[in-house]
């Protein structure tokens, strides 16, 4: 509905003012994208794939609707390796995920996506983040934390705790279900893998550890985990001044198999419940994969439904039109001037209603109140001899006179 | 591509603020659809019906990609009996038709939609109108007309030719392909429908009629066809100031089946080969057809990519990134402070990109210079005593100082 609308409408132009400050430029791809590509494994890994919308086209290829808009990006830098590295794109657009159908609705969400495509260096990652806690401040948010991992460190861990390494993705899609079934689950999911006993304790026990960045990195480090990357992220964090914001966090592993290094994931304080608002990671293999050059990449994806639930809560008020004024007839015989003064105000710039129904005052009133339009300028007979308009100020419910040729004024000096 | 991307956004800026000052408010639909409702008799008609991108879901439902933004709005319309009528809604979103694939991608276009839901009154078609002209003139186009017919004078004038009206649907969808495939090649399709020869005659003998808007008017009167809605949207058009833009022309019938009452095409002088930049016209059938109460309705659809090729024929320049400053550091040892001043400028708004590589000078100002990025500023030890930077102008290829202090103000004083 178009309240709802213009309610996504400001997050879509927060969330592109932060990134075009950042240097990232915009960037669509399609939303249809070849099976072979979706399903490619390594990328998004199976479990994400089971869950895209997949057909055939009538030359009988296989295509499906894409799933994010990370492997989209992916193919892109591939077909056009002449891009200067760094790319730094961002893309806000539709995503789809198969869903049990509800009332005839299908599963389609909106993702903001910035991504550096061809660096290696944490300075990208921290960046990134520095982009997700600005765009986060501008949205309104006050309280939130980014938790910050390393496929890097769980690839280590796997190892240490004597896991095969084939089990390592099918591991990390386990443990990115820990807040939504818990550890017991998680723990019965890891045995299913034909992991031992002794190998989920020991995994369970790291991923458990708590404590502050520094201690959390030193304790990893006792155990001999490599945190070289965690660290210089950190490092960077802290000169883009975002530090404070990160929350070192061993448990964090993202379900997508193309991650590689930092993943992170942006929480609300207090409604963790709802889940990540935006989340992402660094995956350097994946244009690799789609048979491009090695080249690094990392990015975050802010997921828009979430934020706008969240925003919608805290009830701010906004207005649910952008329409400033509606201009109505008195009488059918001025239906023609009220017309020709509102053609006058749109050359002003403004944003205005008139009558398209051939209806009576009352009802014209009616619809710009129903629609929250916060002024009418009533033109009848009377108002057009003298070369006024009668002005209502709808929320206050008075009326002033004002003359024909200064109600643009008039009407710009009142923002809504 | 960034660059492309950009031009299209100012593309969908421009629209989108003619669209608010007529007082439409922004709505979005879902891309999915069920198949029923898209291949529904009545609705986009079998011909169009073909192309559209068609699967079934995990549960064996069958679904569809939307061909067009109409469908989907009139189901959104029968879903919400409560919204208020007019129901003024834009959009700008994809759609999806088939086409044989080439290279590997699929036929997505971009479609900028107004309607107007709830007025049966030819004022409304009048207004749709005004905001096409207004659009255009918006765009940089000088040279433009609107083709306009109406439904009702193609019914009317089938009758009178002695055509069964269960062949009426069928005529107009042939009747569509003249300027693409001419008179000989659509006359034989009416006669594949089994139309008499005579009949035929006497249509194309009709919609070849010349002349001026009231010669055209005049000579259909004498032949007893009804132009009265014809007459009302050119009376409600003079006064939108438009009237100079519109051209009747008894041969657009436009394509699909929906339509009702006026038609319209908006073709750009000189371009006629390019086809319609805008179309549309009115369906006052479509949303009882789709199960709601009976909701007369009219409106227009940009197409983006023609007026974007238009556009781009005309070389103007847009700048191929919106970032406005690269602050690049001279060694390593000051990587921190450009990140630093990066920051700051941020803070102030300004569009910032800063080396997240790790690069040598010379191949940070290759970057800046490769995406067209207006100013650099150098960073060096010697410069950071000095507590000043060198700016770099990338087009004049000059370099001055600025101190540290001031270097914001200078930028944002320099408009891109």
């Amino acid at each position: 509905m178009p309240a709802e609308m213009i309610r996504r409408e400001r997050i879509f132009n927060t969330l592109r003012k932060v990134f075009e400050r950042y240097g990232f430029s915009p960037l669509e791809s399609p939303a249809l994208e070849s099976w072979e590509l979706l399903s490619k494994k390594g990328g998004l890994g199976e479990e994400a794939v089971k869950d895209i919308f997949r057909f055939k086209d009538k030359a009988g290829r296989e295509v499906g609707l894409r799933f994010d808009l990370t492997v989209p990006l992916a193919r892109i830098v591939v077909a056009n390796p002449q891009l200067p590295k760094p790319f730094k794109r961002y893309q806000i657009s539709r995503v789809w995920r198969y869903e049990e159908v509800r009332r005839g609705r299908y599963r389609e969400f909106w993702q903001a996506d910035i991504d550096v495509v061809g660096s290696a260096s944490m300075l990208a990652d921290a960046e990134v983040l520095a982009v997700a806690v600005d765009a986060l401040q501008a949205l309104g948010f006050k309280r939130f934390y980014i938790r910050l991992n390393d496929r890097k460190v769980l690839e280590n861990l796997v190892t240490l705790a004597g896991i095969p390494s084939q089990k390592f993705l099918p591991t990390c899609r386990a443990l990115d279900k820990l807040q939504k079934i818990g550890t017991k689950k998680v723990g019965e999911e890891l045995k299913v893998l034909g992991i031992k006993r002794k190998s989920i304790q020991k995994v369970f026990s790291f991923i458990g550890l708590k404590g502050t960045n520094r201690e959390l990195l030193k304790k990893a480090k006792r155990l001999g985990v490599q945190v070289a990357n965690l660290e210089e992220v950190l490092r960077y964090a802290k000169e883009y001044g975002i530090v404070e914001n990160l929350k070192v966090d061993f448990s964090l592993a993202r379900g997508l198999d193309y991650y590689t290094g930092p993943v992170y994931e942006a929480m609300i304080s207090g409604k963790e419940e709802i889940g990540a608002v935006a989340a992402g990671g660094r995956y350097d293999d994946l244009i690799k994969l789609f048979g491009g050059p090695p080249t690094p990449a990392t990015g975050i994806s802010f997921g828009v439904e979430r934020i706008d639930a969240l925003l919608a809560e805290r009830k701010i008020e906004i207005p649910s039109t952008k329409t400033k004024v509606f201009v109505a007839n008195a009488t059918p015989q001025v239906r023609v001037e009220a017309l020709h003064l509102a053609q006058h105000l749109r050359t002003d710039g403004l944003a205005v209603e008139t009558d398209v129904m051939e209806r009576k005052l009352e009802r014209q009133l009616e619809y710009a109140d129903s629609l929250g339009i916060p002024y009418v300028l009533i033109l009848g007979k009377k108002e057009l001899e003298k070369s006024v308009v009668r002005v209502r100020d709808m929320k206050k419910r008075v009326e002033e006179e004002v003359s024909m040729k200064k109600v643009s004024e008039w009407l710009q000096k009142r923002g809504q």
